[in-house]
């Protein structure tokens, strides 16, 4: 059975787990949820990493919603980081979902937009867990969490090698 | 007997560390503070990596007042990354319990800012490491440490699923 | 048999190991292809010590379109610096393809940016592999890759030594 | 017998490894002091792993000048990320003594500038070294090394608790 | 016999290598010099690693050339933070030797100062591997690699020491 991790923060204004263990339950079963609750998002890569060591968690879903101070921005790149390094150290995959304060304009949309992105990167998850090819076959197609997919560009390219 | 380690500044205005002892203090008992000082925040992250290993602490409070102009921010971001660094590699939590010289117009304010976001802290300390549901109960619900919480925010979410 | 990893992104928004694929069998022959698709350019890192671990990677191409927001200049740091580390750990090159999506003007020309630059880094891997002697050979020349190269300079230099 | 270690560089335009010496001489006997002189800043992290692997120290204190322009301000905090990393991989304090060149308006004054704030943080590792109950008990006192310390702020704080 | 490691690029527009082995060649003899060319900034880190470990470098010099636009200066922090890994690691010295696009007005001044830097952080290889004590007899004299030596500032210094 596969563990999937779930960590969140009490600094968020939206309860992103709720919307991810909601739609990990309708994407199939065959896992267990494990949670792990932190004050904020520097408090994040240290959560996964104990998910991961005490939980035998496979994935991590790490949830937060940094704000819009530029000192909030600075905070935010510094848990990327330790994201990144938690990720490599474990050889597994720590899925960030990070929505900022700043990227809605009202509170309604800001609302949609935590509850839209945890859901679509749970399916990310899920999926790179379960079922990878289905992530190789949108390979380059511009899929977007949250707002609007963009979708692939066209283009003429096969002309266009220039060897050295 | 658990271990909660504060290590603090003599850069820094306020005496957070005993805001930190008086709350922890209030907070309840079967615990030991081990306290460091430093001079500045760069040299927290080995302050702390030195009490979790001399001093087996199980959590630590790192504490500072980063300055106000543009190489203390960068200061303040080096000082993130090494606290980052040391969580990570001793898969315990280091609350980082930063305020920024600049964040409140005046020094009384800036006094209240320090001392009631340390105590604010020295309570998530506390909860994660005896009693993390607390936290768990409190996901999503916007909590900040010092100025006021900002709260959840609500929005019509449940029909938004997009799924690839 | 070397194997080449790569690495890419539904994110992106043209298929660049299609380019990459395409571009490597018309370099040569006695290597096998591992393909690994992720969400985005944050997600590579581990996906490329994947590679190396799981498939044996000899050397791995990391293919992606970081977007054109502040937030995602900052992704793509993050990105850069995680594929950084798994490198150096694994004492193999990881050959970073970002083409960022402000990078060209027009939806067409970045297609023929992001098909030709995953090219000219396609044969960079092969014959870093291969024949690093045609890297020397062209060490200093202002290679470029994607748009056109822009050579070497020349200057009067034998003269200029100062010695302490 | 402890031994301290002093790295510095050529690059800067006074000689603080002789403010070092000096200070440290004054401070007390019973350590020994190995010198270790690189180019610029960007050398400083190694040369302070090789004095702690092959010098055995205790501490170490880092000397440099970084420069005025963008250039020197991203070579200052990638050496101080080093510097970071090989305190917390050594479990021992590196007291990093940067003076930006742009922090004085003229030579006369940067000079006094370099070599106050390197004889106060001389006096910081003896401390650190011999007597850290030193450090504990100005906690919180607003010290400043090189310009005058700012002093501790007041303000009525014990009634500002807010509890969760 | 000592080996000195040489990393250079296919990005750069002057052959830096050439310029370093040439200057290498009337320091002295007793050391081999091994080379190793990658596409660009980023790749020089790993190739660093490879030197030391397949090589037995005893130091290396990375010779890059970062481009002028703003995801350039990214990526040579990025390089930067990669030699900086690799040095600790290894304890051994790589002497970045970086010549911004845009630290020139023309093309001649360019060449110029790409051949000069390298030649003068060619001699400081020499002498860390050599003669470090020429190193410590110029500390603190403001030397330059390529543009001229700025020199030493003086200032009345002694009667400055405050002890708390």
């Amino acid at each position: 059975m596969k563990v999937i991790g779930i960590a969140d923060t009490t600094f968020a204004r939206f309860d992103m787990a709720g919307s991810a263990i909601d739609e990990l339950s309708e994407m199939g079963t065959g896992f267990r949820i494990a949670r792990y609750t932190v004050p904020g998002i520097k408090d994040l890569p240290v959560a996964c990493k104990i998910l991961f060591e005490r939980q035998g968690c496979d994935i991590v879903l790490a949830l937060g919603m940094p704000g819009s101070k530029p000192v909030d921005k600075v905070s935010s790149q510094v848990a990327s980081e330790g994201l990144m390094k938690v990720q490599i150290e474990q050889s597994k995959h720590i899925i960030e979902v990070f929505v900022h304060e700043d990227e809605a304009g009202d509170e309604k949309t800001l609302a949609w937009l935590m509850d839209s992105r945890t859901r679509e990167h749970a399916q990310n998850a899920f999926n790179l867990l379960y079922f990878p090819e289905r992530l190789t076959s949108q390979a380059g197609h511009g899929l977007r969490q949250g707002y609007a997919d963009v979708g692939p560009i066209q283009g003429e390219t096969k002309g266009s090698r220039i060897r050295h």
